[in-house]
Protein backbone atom coordinates (compact mmCIF):
# COMPACT_ATOMS: atom_id res chain seq x y z
CA UNK A 1 0.00 0.00 0.00
CA UNK A 2 0.97 3.40 -0.72
CA UNK A 3 0.27 6.56 1.72
CA UNK A 4 0.25 10.18 0.39
CA UNK A 5 1.10 13.13 3.01
CA UNK A 6 -0.10 16.15 1.68
CA UNK A 7 2.09 19.66 2.77
CA UNK A 8 1.12 22.71 1.71
CA UNK A 9 4.46 24.61 2.36
CA UNK A 10 4.33 28.53 3.17
CA UNK A 11 7.94 29.56 2.04
CA UNK A 12 10.13 29.95 -0.53
CA UNK A 13 12.52 28.00 1.13
CA UNK A 14 11.37 25.57 4.33
CA UNK A 15 11.98 22.29 6.09
CA UNK A 16 8.40 20.61 7.45
CA UNK A 17 8.97 17.79 9.62
CA UNK A 18 6.99 14.64 8.80
CA UNK A 19 8.22 12.40 11.82
CA UNK A 20 5.01 11.96 13.47
CA UNK A 21 3.05 11.46 10.21
CA UNK A 22 5.69 8.33 8.85
CA UNK A 23 5.59 6.86 12.36
CA UNK A 24 1.98 6.72 12.16
CA UNK A 25 1.82 5.16 9.13
CA UNK A 26 4.22 2.49 10.52
CA UNK A 27 2.11 1.71 13.27
CA UNK A 28 -1.12 1.49 11.70
CA UNK A 29 0.50 -1.08 8.63
CA UNK A 30 1.44 -3.28 11.73
CA UNK A 31 4.81 -3.94 10.07
CA UNK A 32 7.19 -5.90 12.16
CA UNK A 33 10.53 -6.00 9.68
CA UNK A 34 11.23 -4.30 6.76
CA UNK A 35 11.77 -0.74 5.21
CA UNK A 36 10.02 2.20 4.59
CA UNK A 37 10.85 4.10 1.61
CA UNK A 38 10.21 7.84 1.57
CA UNK A 39 9.87 9.74 -1.85
CA UNK A 40 9.34 13.22 -2.83
CA UNK A 41 7.58 12.80 -6.62
CA UNK A 42 9.30 16.58 -7.19
CA UNK A 43 12.25 18.20 -8.70
CA UNK A 44 12.43 20.96 -6.62
CA UNK A 45 12.24 20.15 -2.75
CA UNK A 46 13.65 16.84 -1.14
CA UNK A 47 13.76 14.74 1.62
CA UNK A 48 16.61 14.36 4.54
CA UNK A 49 17.06 13.58 7.69
CA UNK A 50 18.73 15.99 10.40
CA UNK A 51 18.36 17.35 13.89
CA UNK A 52 15.06 18.06 15.35
CA UNK A 53 15.76 19.46 18.78
CA UNK A 54 17.49 22.76 17.40
CA UNK A 55 15.04 24.59 14.98
CA UNK A 56 18.67 26.74 14.23
CA UNK A 57 20.06 23.85 12.47
CA UNK A 58 17.00 23.93 9.72
CA UNK A 59 18.03 27.60 9.55
CA UNK A 60 22.01 26.66 9.05
CA UNK A 61 21.20 24.04 6.42
CA UNK A 62 18.84 26.34 4.57
CA UNK A 63 20.91 29.29 4.83
CA UNK A 64 24.09 27.68 3.77
CA UNK A 65 22.61 25.61 0.67
CA UNK A 66 21.45 28.92 -0.68
CA UNK A 67 24.82 30.57 -0.12
CA UNK A 68 25.92 27.27 -2.01
CA UNK A 69 23.45 27.55 -4.65
CA UNK A 70 22.06 31.17 -5.03
CA UNK A 71 19.31 31.81 -6.97
CA UNK A 72 20.52 34.07 -9.71
CA UNK A 73 20.53 35.14 -13.20
CA UNK A 74 23.17 33.16 -14.69
CA UNK A 75 21.12 30.00 -14.98
CA UNK A 76 19.91 28.63 -18.43
CA UNK A 77 16.55 27.16 -17.28
CA UNK A 78 13.92 30.26 -17.47
CA UNK A 79 11.42 29.33 -15.10
CA UNK A 80 13.52 30.96 -12.34
CA UNK A 81 13.80 28.11 -10.08
CA UNK A 82 16.96 26.26 -10.95
CA UNK A 83 18.69 26.85 -7.71
CA UNK A 84 15.95 24.86 -6.14
CA UNK A 85 16.67 21.82 -8.93
CA UNK A 86 20.12 21.72 -8.13
CA UNK A 87 19.43 21.55 -4.17
CA UNK A 88 16.79 18.67 -4.45
CA UNK A 89 19.74 16.66 -6.49
CA UNK A 90 22.31 17.61 -3.73
CA UNK A 91 19.57 16.90 -1.05
CA UNK A 92 18.05 13.82 -2.96
CA UNK A 93 14.18 12.57 -3.47
CA UNK A 94 14.44 9.11 -2.13
CA UNK A 95 15.17 8.00 1.66
CA UNK A 96 14.76 4.75 2.46
CA UNK A 97 14.32 4.08 7.17
CA UNK A 98 14.83 0.51 8.99
CA UNK A 99 11.26 -0.96 10.46
CA UNK A 100 12.54 -3.18 13.36
CA UNK A 101 10.34 -4.93 16.30
CA UNK A 102 7.12 -1.95 14.16
CA UNK A 103 8.85 0.83 14.77
CA UNK A 104 10.73 2.97 12.39
CA UNK A 105 14.17 3.54 13.70
CA UNK A 106 15.58 6.91 14.23
CA UNK A 107 18.53 7.82 16.23
CA UNK A 108 17.71 10.10 19.23
CA UNK A 109 18.30 13.51 17.56
CA UNK A 110 17.31 12.73 13.99
CA UNK A 111 13.83 14.24 12.22
CA UNK A 112 12.78 13.45 8.83
CA UNK A 113 12.33 16.49 7.06
CA UNK A 114 10.47 17.72 3.61
CA UNK A 115 13.15 20.22 2.34
CA UNK A 116 11.20 23.11 0.17
CA UNK A 117 12.86 24.95 -2.17
CA UNK A 118 10.38 26.43 -4.44
CA UNK A 119 7.76 27.01 -2.40
CA UNK A 120 5.18 28.04 -1.37
CA UNK A 121 3.69 24.75 -3.09
CA UNK A 122 1.56 21.56 -2.40
CA UNK A 123 3.39 18.78 -1.81
CA UNK A 124 3.22 15.05 -2.27
CA UNK A 125 4.78 12.54 -0.13
CA UNK A 126 4.65 9.16 -0.51
CA UNK A 127 5.55 6.50 1.97
CA UNK A 128 5.70 2.80 1.26
CA UNK A 129 6.70 0.11 3.77
CA UNK A 130 8.26 -3.43 1.96
CA UNK A 131 8.17 -5.87 4.55
CA UNK A 132 10.87 -8.48 5.24
CA UNK A 133 10.20 -11.97 4.66
CA UNK B 1 17.07 -11.38 -10.52
CA UNK B 2 19.66 -8.47 -11.74
CA UNK B 3 19.13 -6.36 -14.78
CA UNK B 4 22.56 -4.61 -15.91
CA UNK B 5 22.35 -1.70 -18.21
CA UNK B 6 25.36 -0.25 -20.27
CA UNK B 7 25.59 3.20 -20.85
CA UNK B 8 28.39 4.27 -23.14
CA UNK B 9 28.89 7.87 -21.85
CA UNK B 10 30.35 10.55 -24.84
CA UNK B 11 31.84 13.72 -22.77
CA UNK B 12 33.35 14.32 -19.35
CA UNK B 13 30.40 15.46 -18.13
CA UNK B 14 26.91 14.69 -19.21
CA UNK B 15 23.75 13.36 -17.74
CA UNK B 16 22.27 10.33 -19.81
CA UNK B 17 18.36 9.43 -19.19
CA UNK B 18 17.32 6.09 -18.07
CA UNK B 19 13.63 6.10 -17.27
CA UNK B 20 12.57 4.09 -20.13
CA UNK B 21 15.09 0.96 -19.48
CA UNK B 22 14.13 1.41 -15.67
CA UNK B 23 10.53 1.07 -16.64
CA UNK B 24 11.13 -1.97 -19.41
CA UNK B 25 12.37 -3.43 -16.73
CA UNK B 26 10.11 -3.16 -13.97
CA UNK B 27 7.14 -4.13 -16.43
CA UNK B 28 9.36 -7.17 -18.01
CA UNK B 29 9.37 -8.74 -14.43
CA UNK B 30 5.74 -8.36 -13.21
CA UNK B 31 6.49 -7.19 -9.92
CA UNK B 32 3.36 -5.64 -8.40
CA UNK B 33 4.41 -4.58 -5.00
CA UNK B 34 7.97 -3.55 -3.82
CA UNK B 35 11.14 -1.35 -4.92
CA UNK B 36 13.62 -0.98 -7.61
CA UNK B 37 16.75 0.03 -6.65
CA UNK B 38 18.97 1.29 -9.04
CA UNK B 39 22.79 1.39 -8.42
CA UNK B 40 26.27 1.99 -10.16
CA UNK B 41 29.19 0.35 -9.53
CA UNK B 42 31.29 3.30 -10.33
CA UNK B 43 33.62 6.12 -7.81
CA UNK B 44 33.51 8.97 -10.66
CA UNK B 45 29.05 8.97 -11.63
CA UNK B 46 26.48 9.11 -9.57
CA UNK B 47 22.37 8.27 -9.96
CA UNK B 48 19.72 11.03 -9.59
CA UNK B 49 16.24 11.91 -10.41
CA UNK B 50 15.23 15.06 -11.87
CA UNK B 51 13.69 16.86 -14.35
CA UNK B 52 13.68 15.82 -17.95
CA UNK B 53 11.10 18.19 -19.07
CA UNK B 54 13.61 21.33 -19.92
CA UNK B 55 16.82 19.71 -20.82
CA UNK B 56 18.36 23.37 -19.67
CA UNK B 57 17.65 21.84 -16.16
CA UNK B 58 20.61 19.23 -16.97
CA UNK B 59 23.23 21.46 -17.85
CA UNK B 60 22.38 23.91 -15.14
CA UNK B 61 22.94 21.25 -12.46
CA UNK B 62 26.48 20.08 -13.98
CA UNK B 63 27.75 23.39 -14.76
CA UNK B 64 26.86 24.28 -10.87
CA UNK B 65 28.17 21.03 -10.00
CA UNK B 66 31.57 22.40 -12.12
CA UNK B 67 31.32 25.09 -10.42
CA UNK B 68 31.29 23.63 -6.63
CA UNK B 69 33.97 21.35 -7.41
CA UNK B 70 36.09 22.77 -9.66
CA UNK B 71 38.39 20.59 -11.50
CA UNK B 72 42.25 21.21 -11.11
CA UNK B 73 45.59 20.86 -9.13
CA UNK B 74 44.96 21.15 -5.91
CA UNK B 75 43.62 17.61 -5.29
CA UNK B 76 45.99 14.98 -4.26
CA UNK B 77 44.51 12.37 -5.98
CA UNK B 78 46.84 11.50 -8.70
CA UNK B 79 44.79 10.88 -11.71
CA UNK B 80 43.48 13.93 -12.25
CA UNK B 81 40.00 12.92 -11.43
CA UNK B 82 39.09 13.59 -8.14
CA UNK B 83 36.25 16.78 -8.71
CA UNK B 84 34.53 13.47 -9.98
CA UNK B 85 35.01 11.17 -6.94
CA UNK B 86 33.75 14.26 -4.68
CA UNK B 87 30.51 14.59 -7.35
CA UNK B 88 29.66 11.07 -6.77
CA UNK B 89 29.29 11.62 -3.15
CA UNK B 90 27.35 14.47 -3.46
CA UNK B 91 24.69 12.82 -5.85
CA UNK B 92 24.69 9.20 -4.47
CA UNK B 93 25.86 6.00 -6.34
CA UNK B 94 22.31 4.31 -4.93
CA UNK B 95 18.96 5.28 -5.82
CA UNK B 96 15.77 3.52 -4.09
CA UNK B 97 12.29 3.44 -6.24
CA UNK B 98 8.69 2.47 -5.62
CA UNK B 99 6.89 0.15 -7.56
CA UNK B 100 3.28 0.00 -6.94
CA UNK B 101 0.62 -2.12 -8.73
CA UNK B 102 3.20 -3.43 -11.13
CA UNK B 103 4.19 0.74 -12.04
CA UNK B 104 7.34 2.48 -11.45
CA UNK B 105 6.11 5.69 -9.68
CA UNK B 106 7.82 9.07 -10.40
CA UNK B 107 6.63 12.19 -10.60
CA UNK B 108 5.25 13.86 -13.60
CA UNK B 109 8.42 15.79 -14.06
CA UNK B 110 11.28 13.44 -12.56
CA UNK B 111 13.50 11.28 -14.96
CA UNK B 112 16.33 8.92 -13.90
CA UNK B 113 19.88 9.95 -14.96
CA UNK B 114 23.21 8.12 -14.87
CA UNK B 115 25.31 11.65 -13.71
CA UNK B 116 28.63 10.70 -15.74
CA UNK B 117 31.61 13.24 -14.30
CA UNK B 118 34.52 11.35 -15.70
CA UNK B 119 33.70 10.17 -19.27
CA UNK B 120 33.52 9.17 -22.07
CA UNK B 121 33.44 6.06 -20.46
CA UNK B 122 31.80 2.77 -20.69
CA UNK B 123 29.60 2.45 -17.68
CA UNK B 124 27.17 -0.44 -15.68
CA UNK B 125 24.19 0.76 -13.90
CA UNK B 126 22.02 -2.28 -12.04
CA UNK B 127 19.25 -2.37 -11.16
CA UNK B 128 17.07 -5.19 -8.89
CA UNK B 129 13.83 -5.62 -7.88
CA UNK B 130 12.61 -6.25 -4.56
CA UNK B 131 8.78 -7.54 -3.81
CA UNK B 132 6.95 -6.66 -1.30
CA UNK B 133 5.69 -9.85 0.90
CA UNK C 1 17.60 -8.70 12.35
CA UNK C 2 19.50 -5.63 13.02
CA UNK C 3 23.44 -5.60 13.43
CA UNK C 4 24.55 -2.26 15.17
CA UNK C 5 28.59 -2.00 14.10
CA UNK C 6 29.99 0.49 16.81
CA UNK C 7 32.68 2.50 15.29
CA UNK C 8 35.34 4.86 17.16
CA UNK C 9 36.42 7.73 15.41
CA UNK C 10 39.78 9.49 15.90
CA UNK C 11 39.77 12.83 14.28
CA UNK C 12 37.18 15.08 14.03
CA UNK C 13 36.88 14.77 10.40
CA UNK C 14 37.64 10.90 9.03
CA UNK C 15 36.21 8.55 6.59
CA UNK C 16 36.50 4.88 8.28
CA UNK C 17 36.26 2.14 5.89
CA UNK C 18 33.32 -0.58 6.79
CA UNK C 19 32.94 -2.87 4.06
CA UNK C 20 34.44 -5.88 5.77
CA UNK C 21 32.33 -5.39 8.31
CA UNK C 22 29.43 -5.04 6.45
CA UNK C 23 30.41 -8.28 4.02
CA UNK C 24 30.53 -9.98 7.11
CA UNK C 25 27.08 -9.52 8.24
CA UNK C 26 25.48 -10.46 4.71
CA UNK C 27 27.55 -13.87 5.31
CA UNK C 28 26.59 -15.11 7.99
CA UNK C 29 22.66 -14.13 7.31
CA UNK C 30 22.88 -16.24 4.71
CA UNK C 31 20.48 -14.23 2.28
CA UNK C 32 20.30 -14.71 -0.86
CA UNK C 33 18.63 -11.81 -2.80
CA UNK C 34 17.78 -8.64 -1.20
CA UNK C 35 18.55 -5.13 -0.25
CA UNK C 36 21.37 -4.82 2.43
CA UNK C 37 20.29 -0.79 4.05
CA UNK C 38 22.82 0.84 6.37
CA UNK C 39 21.91 3.80 8.80
CA UNK C 40 23.66 6.09 10.92
CA UNK C 41 21.44 7.26 13.48
CA UNK C 42 23.41 10.37 14.07
CA UNK C 43 23.26 14.29 12.81
CA UNK C 44 26.70 14.81 11.99
CA UNK C 45 28.48 12.47 10.26
CA UNK C 46 26.78 10.25 7.07
CA UNK C 47 27.31 6.98 5.07
CA UNK C 48 29.11 6.56 1.74
CA UNK C 49 30.18 4.67 -1.35
CA UNK C 50 33.69 6.32 -2.77
CA UNK C 51 37.13 4.90 -3.90
CA UNK C 52 39.04 2.85 -1.41
CA UNK C 53 42.41 1.53 -3.22
CA UNK C 54 44.24 5.33 -3.42
CA UNK C 55 43.54 7.13 0.30
CA UNK C 56 44.12 10.16 -1.02
CA UNK C 57 40.74 9.91 -2.68
CA UNK C 58 39.22 10.26 0.95
CA UNK C 59 41.56 13.03 1.92
CA UNK C 60 40.30 15.38 -1.29
CA UNK C 61 36.98 14.41 -0.36
CA UNK C 62 37.04 15.18 3.11
CA UNK C 63 38.92 18.57 2.60
CA UNK C 64 36.92 19.83 -0.43
CA UNK C 65 34.04 19.60 1.98
CA UNK C 66 35.28 21.59 4.43
CA UNK C 67 35.76 23.83 1.49
CA UNK C 68 32.30 23.67 0.77
CA UNK C 69 31.19 24.10 4.37
CA UNK C 70 33.57 25.45 6.45
CA UNK C 71 32.94 25.71 10.07
CA UNK C 72 32.94 28.67 11.24
CA UNK C 73 30.90 31.70 13.84
CA UNK C 74 28.42 32.72 11.05
CA UNK C 75 26.12 29.72 11.68
CA UNK C 76 23.77 29.61 14.39
CA UNK C 77 23.63 26.70 16.09
CA UNK C 78 25.31 27.43 19.09
CA UNK C 79 26.89 23.54 19.44
CA UNK C 80 29.11 24.89 16.92
CA UNK C 81 28.73 21.93 14.58
CA UNK C 82 26.60 23.42 12.34
CA UNK C 83 29.29 22.57 9.16
CA UNK C 84 28.69 19.10 10.39
CA UNK C 85 25.04 18.71 10.28
CA UNK C 86 25.65 20.88 7.06
CA UNK C 87 27.67 17.67 5.36
CA UNK C 88 25.53 15.22 6.88
CA UNK C 89 22.38 16.25 4.97
CA UNK C 90 25.35 16.45 1.75
CA UNK C 91 26.56 13.18 2.05
CA UNK C 92 23.24 10.99 3.56
CA UNK C 93 22.56 9.04 6.32
CA UNK C 94 20.82 5.87 4.83
CA UNK C 95 22.55 3.79 2.45
CA UNK C 96 20.67 0.92 0.39
CA UNK C 97 22.88 -1.67 -1.02
CA UNK C 98 22.58 -4.90 -3.01
CA UNK C 99 22.71 -8.68 -2.09
CA UNK C 100 23.03 -10.92 -5.10
CA UNK C 101 22.98 -14.79 -4.73
CA UNK C 102 24.73 -14.09 -1.08
CA UNK C 103 27.09 -11.70 -1.96
CA UNK C 104 27.31 -7.63 -1.12
CA UNK C 105 27.34 -6.38 -4.74
CA UNK C 106 29.65 -3.61 -4.75
CA UNK C 107 32.19 -1.96 -8.01
CA UNK C 108 35.85 -3.29 -7.86
CA UNK C 109 37.14 0.34 -6.56
CA UNK C 110 33.83 0.87 -4.24
CA UNK C 111 33.96 0.80 -0.45
CA UNK C 112 31.61 1.97 1.99
CA UNK C 113 32.72 4.48 4.33
CA UNK C 114 31.40 6.45 8.01
CA UNK C 115 32.31 9.94 7.04
CA UNK C 116 32.72 11.46 10.23
CA UNK C 117 32.22 15.29 10.52
CA UNK C 118 32.09 16.05 14.58
CA UNK C 119 34.48 13.20 16.07
CA UNK C 120 36.45 11.67 17.76
CA UNK C 121 32.98 10.09 18.99
CA UNK C 122 31.81 6.98 19.50
CA UNK C 123 29.39 6.14 16.31
CA UNK C 124 26.78 3.38 15.36
CA UNK C 125 26.41 2.04 12.08
CA UNK C 126 23.17 0.42 11.68
CA UNK C 127 22.63 -2.96 9.18
CA UNK C 128 19.23 -4.40 8.14
CA UNK C 129 19.38 -7.03 5.31
CA UNK C 130 15.80 -7.30 3.53
CA UNK C 131 15.44 -10.76 1.65
CA UNK C 132 13.90 -10.72 -1.61
CA UNK C 133 10.68 -12.71 -1.74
Amino acid sequence: MLDKLIINTRSREEFVEITPQVEEIVNRQQIKEGICLIFVPHTTCGILINENADRDVQRDIISHLKKLVPPGSSFRHREGNADAHIKSVLVNSSLPLLIEKGYLLLGRWQGIFLAEFDGPRRREVWVKLVKSS
